[in-house]
């Protein structure tokens, strides 16, 4: 279950601390130009170099093996991979007896039966989001939307001028906080989106939830909107390529693109690993007993997932408008 | 794109005022008890009964004609099909020159070039989740998990006791309101969930987002936990069954299950259908007029939606359940 | 596992002896003209009249249900539906105990635990493969290519022009034979054929395989190219529409097609049940003995199986024909 | 359309001239022993060795990058990649305008508009079954069935033993031959196969088909059974596990695998690259002119890929397997 999308498909593999993590992408249209500027840009946007993020640095050169020829997609699958280099050989055995709060530690080895690499977190790590990054670039290449990204919102901070200011409170107190990203997508058409069960919003929402730690997704006015009549909440159409007086349905009507921009807003929970000792339970002795988490962490993940959100986004995108122009 | 699942199969089909809506379940274990009864019960709760949904009287007759044999599922497809009988012939020839705001109207002229069948709304009708909640019903047979669902807002009312009397002054106001609805499920296992792009919450969103009207979910704490710090938001593992202390990930790690009750709120707009006069744009002289959308509207269709995203998580339940038992 | 396809879906359900066989189509590009004549005409050339082909009489009157709208296709899933009227009721519990040899009854019995409905032989029967014919002139509606189908052997017999006289002979022998049909579809494209799973080739002969009694599927030359050198097999290309000298590949050129036409041999075994006595084991008591199958049997189902399999290969050519042109 | 399976999914990436060929193997199941010298050994039947096979050298080296952790399958995606490392540089550029005979130069150059990678054959090389090979050898460690191949003819040549005096008469003449492989299932189960579009046949039909230069497979008796009668073709049950008298079937039944041994024959045709000196079109002058294909051939290509056809079987009996499994 590994793969994703009807037309654009992606197939995503690796864990955190094996050789590789990668992806091979399928269904992108023969002739796109591949811009491995773009690739790399991307991965710098979630690389670790802010305040409340961690200082462990990562090296994520993208190898392009296959389906690149002179600067183009064949039109085979196009395979990237990055090697994991930076990894820290350490006793992780303690992982499989105390399972970290918040983490996919206990449900991992109850579900893969004590085979899973529970090595930095394994499949379940942060880690694979960087193949994600990658492969989102390469499906911005063959859309003509435009997305974007911005923090609204981090722990309580609503004042994004303030962030590192804040984040220096947060790690002094050995804590992590989550946040609100919101994605815009502009330039777009209406039409996109497959009832019944591949609705425009419905895939990505599948999509943006498949990202670690993400716990909410709303689209538009989202769960503000249950204050609003319907009066208030329903978008006038003004003009017939779809543009309505407001955007509260965060452009989608019935799943389908109504030519508006897309909004979407995500929340992404505090990260899991936190300075600060917490109880978990042992679980050779069913005793529950304080743990603490040692290592390099991120106080604010979310300063790092925007562009992992913006590029799922991508995908999604990619997969449905091509899914669009076989019916044009 | 119409059908969901990988194991546990569904495939939607109809519109509101073409001869039937209904649905073919692919992947029943044989043996399967079939109770008809619940089906029945199902449906009954998406009935409008209650004040702030519309006195349209609709049979909801389920018939199956295929893949029940002596009271049981045989192991091929069940087809379940629902008449429509209590269609209005009107002029609906409106809705294709005045799209009604907040509807797919627009949309789906523009995506099916004017070919769509546009009467009733078509296959955008809140009537297509009739044959969903049936559907779901069936689903519930061969899940071991119990799921309810309740209201926790309407409008801006939170104190649900006083919802008649609420309802009572929006329908005066000739308007709508939305809602929020919360969906608990009991007697969970560990270990339910595909990484990566199957996370028991990724396809829970992907069919939340497929009913008309959703426009927000989240799970667990949701989008209020982004006020929490990790040590807070973290839930303290207590005994290896997966109980934890507090249940703030809604019963989901990593997007599998980890045995506490699942725990999702999803936001329903406001009915996009209500008495007051709206504008919108006439498609043919491309000015904006008012619009005065007759017949008989659910003040609250949130009142009834219940029911219908309670079935739609045990399709998607089942469909992971079997996934599950495949490794078992 | 009861759908089929990419862009163009079916799913189909039903078994012998209960209410409905049918099918829902999935992705049917909107404003496809519906030809109800073509559907009648296509599920008349499966009818049994010949010699050879059974007395029962079946009414097989599609209903659509869903997804036509004034004589176009609307873009949602269409519903045919075929009402099973002509069941004979007799015990059929025999089946359950003495399997029939070369029917699905024992294997039917294991995988489905006895729940299965062994009625007429249930979801194995024939009957199914009305609404493939009914599902596959829908198809044609939407494809450019022209299909036809011929007998080219039926039994030892080559010569077709004999084929009353023979048949007659093995009626009177209380025997039954199969045949092998050879498929052409002319008006071909070049670049139809998706690598690397879902070659043109591929993707027919899972869906030719499909087809109740069939085991052998060849293209172009097939199995009789074994004789050949590769400067004789090999087809020389003459122009750039592709059109080559020979067409012993039959049209595919790794998979994909070569704007030749595209020619296929298809084997059908002979019809399991005769009225010829059998051995078969008795489930009960463990021991081999004569069974005798009563009823209206087709001495040659490779006369009505044609039609069956030229539709399954529009079915196959339109899911084909969509990818084709969503990268063009 | 790289990807196959539902609950076992091969996605195959990878050109003949390109960094690397690899696929991705999802679903195998935690704790499956990972037994690498099977990989090689697999391997190692492929390798051009005999008579009648090419003399280039290829190094197959499987590196598996994820999925494995201590030797035995993690429960996430399994990579294996192998490095094309004996790659000989020369001008390609021919191919473009000058397609050779039999191969898919034309039609790739036509599907693709010239942005393939037409190197050594780029995606349509049979590089890409040396990656299909260690899959189907991986797929191997998780079932219980035994597979083997055998060359049942090559050429006009059925005496197997004469084969090498045969081929070098073959190449003597600057040609090449084709050939029929018969595949061999043991210690089979029954029940296995998922009506309808789904069954045992068509699953490996449509894998059978998808490796280069198959152009016919049947099951069973196959094409030969044309000339039996109904009672002469019958299995007859003889007990409870489904063993017959005679195995015409194939071992299938309705599609489903009955208990018996599985046989199946696969036409490979003759490798299209020969000595010889062959007729094409020029497609910048349009006209039809001699071309020469240098290089290192495989007279009989057939003889190396029994393998690859014997693991593809594999990849498709762990497929339904598992699927098998889901419902015990």
């Amino acid at each position: 279950m590994n793969s994703y999308g009807h037309l654009f498909k992606i197939t995503l593999y690796g864990e955190s601390h094996q050789d590789a993590i990668g992806a091979v992408l399928d269904g992108l249209p023969a002739g796109t130009k591949i811009d491995e500027e773009l690739i790399k840009s991307d991965l710098e946007k979630r690389k670790p170099k802010q305040i409340g993020t961690t200082t462990r640095k990562e090296d994520d050169k993208v190898r392009i093996t296959s389906g690149v020829f002179n600067g183009y997609a064949t039109g085979s699958p196009i395979h990237i991979m990055i090697e994991n280099r930076n990894v820290i050989s350490k006793d992780y055995q303690h992982l499989k007896t105390h399972p970290r709060p918040g983490h996919a530690d206990f449900v991992s080895q109850v579900k893969y039966k004590g085979f899973q690499d529970y090595r930095g977190g394994g499949r379940f790590s942060g880690r694979l989001t960087a193949a994600l990054v990658a492969a989102g670039s390469i499906a911005k290449m063959a859309i003509p939307f435009k997305i974007k990204h911005e923090l609204v919102q981090v722990g309580s901070l609503k004042d994004m001028s303030r962030l590192d200011e804040y984040l220096l409170e947060v790690i002094e107190k050995g804590e992590s906080v989550g946040g609100i990203i919101k994605i815009t997508v502009s330039d777009m058409i209406v039409g996109m989106g497959e009832p019944f069960f591949n609705k425009l919003d419905s895939e990505l929402a599948q999509l943006l939830f498949s990202v670690p730690a993400v716990k909410g997704v709303e689209f538009g006015l989202g769960f503000s909107g249950v204050e609003y009549f319907g009066s208030q909440f329903n978008d006038v159409l003004l003009d017939n390529k779809g543009i309505t007086k407001t955007n509260h349905a965060g452009g989608m009507t019935g799943g389908i693109s109504n030519g508006n921009d897309l909004t979407i807003n995500v929340f992404v929970k505090p990260t899991s690993s936190i300075k600060k000792k917490q109880d978990t339970l042992n679980l050779e002795t069913n005793k529950v007993e304080p743990l603490e988490i040692n290592g390099r962490h991120d106080a604010a993940i979310v300063r790092r997932v925007g562009i992992v959100l913006e590029n799922m986004v991508a995908i999604g995108l990619l997969n449905q408008y091509l899914m669009y122009k076989t019916y044009q």
